[in-house]
């Protein structure tokens, strides 16, 4: 059977060990050939194409329920619900989604992006379950470095609190795992998966009673398991003292190890932990192989070779912002960059090549990241978070009840602000200004090209009166004239970029072509208009503003971020607070609403953040012009 | 000494360990005769007297740094600080904090007020020290109930991968952990605090080598230790397994115990947790029976008996929310109540004694609540998340990721919405409009007294239409009549309390006699005020607002939440996007600040949001209205 036409998982029921062993082969092929055209999170699916197997031949799906946590592995899941015909439009515009979608299908019963939320999801289903009484299995997968966030840690101690009924596996890679922690791990490993463990834990109790209080002293911290959460994972201690049952850790490409795992799982009172081992990009050899990350989430590739395509360009924004911050770091010693988890797609890895004493990961913790960046703050260093704008909103009470509120010198380097394409709704970038602009003390900056950029991180670093924020969007800069000197810009000092008396367009970043194009048009019908880089949301130009009410012109706003509570929004409350009421002043900006999947270009034309429409609402403010237009 | 003439703690280096003890009777006596006039959180602070005396007996503050995780318990570190004699006016307008506070006092070197911060902040400041290659100490000090927030688990894994060399006390009160976890605590208690744990370790790996795979079954779950967190804190595993020495427990009011384990602490590298035991109320009979949590924080008592001086009043909001949910959950089986660790202040523990099996405190984890509350949503449950304003800043991610974005059909019961009072700046609930206005598919309602709350909880929880927050003031309502039958209110559908045709005032909840004891006094001097009761920030009544806008009359709005981005906000911009520009709007609000402690009625002054400023503000508005006056 082609896999275009696998249209309901519960035909899995009854396939044989060879069949289901067929069924991963060919959608091991299936992938390999789709992704390298739509590009798309290939190492991930591979990793755990027999773990989904697993699960929808043991289970009933959608009466029993799977929740994937961040999701960018349900590729399989997507496959054997009906959804292969739809590969070739993956993480298109209208096309499949790259994480789990309700809309989409049954069988996505729980939409994520963010990681760390299945475990809280799967409680709540559940505990709906034991409420109404029905007696359907909920399934929660989750991977090693989504437990290191706040809250599925939380979610963990209250299960295990609460004694709830499901399932978690850990969908653990093994590369990343150190592969030997010792004699405890093997054995206890070893007695959990025969069911023995806590027959066994009995003994052990028994024995220990019978040591003496030994001499000898504390052995050296370095001695010490260096990753001590990994090494809690393996041995399963940390689960089984939560109140979890833990068996493993399981072959997770071994379908029988699935299956026997699974169905004592299924049959087990109270919440269970499997321990899954996975290979990330396993079956396609330069993904097996791969040491940096490369093949985690990628574009399009060669089959055969397994060359990345890459299109030449020039640098990215992240980069721009991490070569800057080690010329930075060079001179200025107060510098400490932070990233939680995404050394990679900050650049933050760069920097820690040249400074690893002075770049901190701290794993998929926005929360913690946030406010040890407040504690650095305050011995006077000068601490740096790279956080993408999605989610920096895990830190938002730090940045209020800590950063803001003691008004600290804490740098936020707002990675991927504005729509980010592919990775669709759970990863746009355009609730940053709405989330941080009504905070005291806040400032928040944006540069329109990457010698802007390099030139405000600096101002950043350079500024000593309390937190701001520096956003720029994902992807590559114009390839303009870097400044060799970096210099400090006055902050709160917007840029006229033309001079003009009819109307004024006030924009910022990424919207600055879209406005110069609509302006050209304009003036082409003779109309003139003043336009302004405003480079900072917060604070405003207030004196570029009384200027420009007292203009007596229309006032078009236009940013890449949800136009409520927004750029535009300041501009307006700016206005009224200093009685310029008459000013009109249209918006234009993110609608009040989540924008999915697509090329950014195909996303902007859709909600309208387009030349032609900032032409035409100039023109609808300006009605006798448009008459003699 | 008077405790009053105590202003260096250094002073305390030299001190006999009898002295110490004397100062501890001392300073018990003045915290338990101060806070019987001002009220506070005594229970916690006679918790720590012993524990502060040790830290500052052994450290050197301010090179050495404290940090007081959430910060209520910080009284007895104020008196030994100089701060003493400002016991009298503590939590009072102008008077001393209730949390540190960096102004206050160089010893003062981290603010709090929410929880689970702390180990992030001294993870800061360590690694601070570490890079600027200085000596201090870093000391937090976080309780058994903060260690459920992500956030600590978070640090918790950074610090120890680290292996940063820092000091985490945490302060266990005995009462709330199970006293006996059986012999392995025991066991391993005596050998770490010896010094030998490790030694002992590696024995026991040798013993374990031993055990053979033993025949048994999986013991019952109902055998289990319950509670499992608190096992592993007692038992210490869980934070040596996470790179932590562990030392412990330790007697909390015993000098020589705690003196023994800091000079331990301060000479062991890498991170070290002092497991201290301490009594709340220690010392004060009623405050250490306590049962009900009465004495951790509470107003003035009468110190003989131990009563609790109560004004009589009006029912709470958070009564009248909680009488209310009963009521909707006899009828209607889909309601599940959530509290993170607020069981008392929500009220929701009345909820909990008639639904023992809805109800859900799910500890110090807003995060894992929020999105909990999804997972039920998804399987057709109705449930109500109860929360104070300030503390849902933790969750904002997961409501915009999970409860948004899935538009699902959640209530959030905002308590503690608009200013709290004595618990000041960390706590004041003035944030909430602002960042979820902007949050697509989000509605947020308030009522304007507890009869309005009545029949919005209803409304809340008969809408399913997506999330929807009821916002509601901390204290009691006015006494007024409650409808017998709930009813269903139209959603954005604001009331109009009086019609009128010079100036329009918008306001709502707290802010509607503000501005009815403003109208009066206008319509004296024969001013005619539309005076509207906009209980919906989103949607706002559009309709209403059209009819308003062709009234060409100015418009003041007034909030008692922060004006940036707020309702007011909210008001302009459906007057610019409608073309109504020429529509004068004053928007008044709580200002672009953090707002200190004090009565609500002194910040409301201090700030300006009064019955005269509205007057004022419309006068201004009417220019030829004020020269007729």
């Amino acid at each position: 059977m082609k896999l275009e036409e696998f249209k309901d998982p519960s035909e899995l029921k009854t396939y044989s060990k060879k069949q289901l062993e067929d069924l991963a082969e060919d959608i091991r092929h299936f992938l390999i050939e789709k992704l390298s055209v739509t590009g798309g999170h290939l190492g991930p699916n591979l990793g755990v194409v027999e773990l989904t197997l697993a699960l929808h031949h043991l289970f009933d799906s959608p009466k029993d329920k799977f929740i994937w946590d961040v999701g960018h592995q349900a590729y399989v899941h997507k496959i054997l619900t009906g959804r292969a015909d739809q590969f070739d439009q993956l993480r298109q515009y209208k096309g499949l989604c790259g994480f789990p979608k309700r809309d989409e299908s049954e069988h996505d019963v729980w939409e994520t992006g963010h990681s760390s939320t299945s475990l809280s999801a799967a409680m709540g289903m559940a505990t709906a379950r034991d409420i109404k009484g029905t007696d359907e299995q909920v399934v929660a997968v989750i991977g090693d470095g989504a437990l290191t966030g706040g809250m599925a840690l939380e979610a963990l101690n209250h299960i295990g609190h609460e004694q709830t009924n499901l399932i978690v596996i850990l969908n653990d890679n093994e590369m990343s795992i150190a592969p030997n922690v010792g004699a405890l791990h093997n054995v206890l490993g070893r007695l959990r998966t025969a069911g023995k463990y806590h027959k066994a834990k009995e003994e052990l109790e028994q024995l220990i009673k019978k040591i003496p209080a030994l001499g000898g002293k504390i052995a050296s911290t370095a001695e010490r398991v260096k990753d001590s959460l990994k090494y809690l994972l393996v041995s399963g201690i940390f689960f089984e003292e939560l109140g979890f049952t833990y068996l493993g850790p399981v072959d997770g490409h071994d379908l029988d190890d699935l299956a026997e795992n699974l169905k004592y799982a299924k049959k087990t009172n109270g919440p269970v932990l499997i321990h899954v081992l996975t290979k990330k990009g396993k079956g396609y050899e330069p993904a097996e192989k791969d040491e940096e990350g490369t093949w985690h989430g990628l574009g399009p590739y060669k089959i055969e070779s397994g060359e990345v395509v890459k299109k030449p360009g020039p640098p990215s924004y992240s980069g721009v912002f991490a070569e800057t911050l080690k010329k930075i770091a060079r001179e200025d010693k107060r510098i400490v960059a932070l990233t939680a988890a995404m050394p990679g797609g900050t650049k933050l890895d760069q920097f820690a090549k040249e400074f690893p004493d002075r770049m901190f990961d701290v794993g998929i913790a926005e929360q913690h990241a946030t406010t040890m960046a407040g504690g650095l703050a305050t011995q006077g260093m000068k601490p740096v978070f790279a956080v993408y704008s999605t989610f920096l909103q895990r830190g938002y009470d730090q940045i209020v009840h800590d950063i803001c509120r003691q008004k600290l010198n804490v740098v936020f380097a707002i990675d991927r602000a504005g729509l980010v394409g592919a990775d669709g709704e759970t990863h746009q970038g355009v609730f940053d200004i709405a989330y941080l602009r009504h905070l005291p003390n806040m400032k928040i900056v944006m540069p329109k090209d990457e010698n802007e950029l390099q030139h405000m991180i600096y101002t950043a670093c350079k500024y000593d009166d309390g937190p701001i924020a520096v956003r720029y969007p994902r992807g590559n800069g114009y390839g303009i004239k870097m400044d060799d000197e970096l210099k400090q810009l006055p902050i709160g000092k917007w840029e006229t970029l033309k001079e003009g008396t009819d109307a004024c367009i006030l924009t910022f970043g990424t919207m600055i072509p879209v406005a110069e194009e609509a302006i050209k048009q304009l003036e082409k019908q003779g109309i003139s208009i003043k336009f302004v880089n405003a480079n900072s949301a917060k604070p405003l130009d207030e004196e570029l503003l009384h200027q420009i009410a007292k203009m007596r012109v229309p006032v078009l706003t236009l940013e890449e971020v949800a136009v409520q509570a927004g750029f535009g929004s300041a501009v307006l409350e700016f206005f009224h607070d200093h009685g310029y009421h008459h000013v009109e002043v249209k918006r234009m900006g993110i609608p009040d609403e989540f924008i999915e999947h697509g090329s950014v270009s195909e996303l902007l034309e859709e909600i309208g953040l387009t030349s032609a429409n900032v032409l035409d609402q100039v023109m609808t403010m300006l009605p006798q012009k448009r008459q003699r237009a």
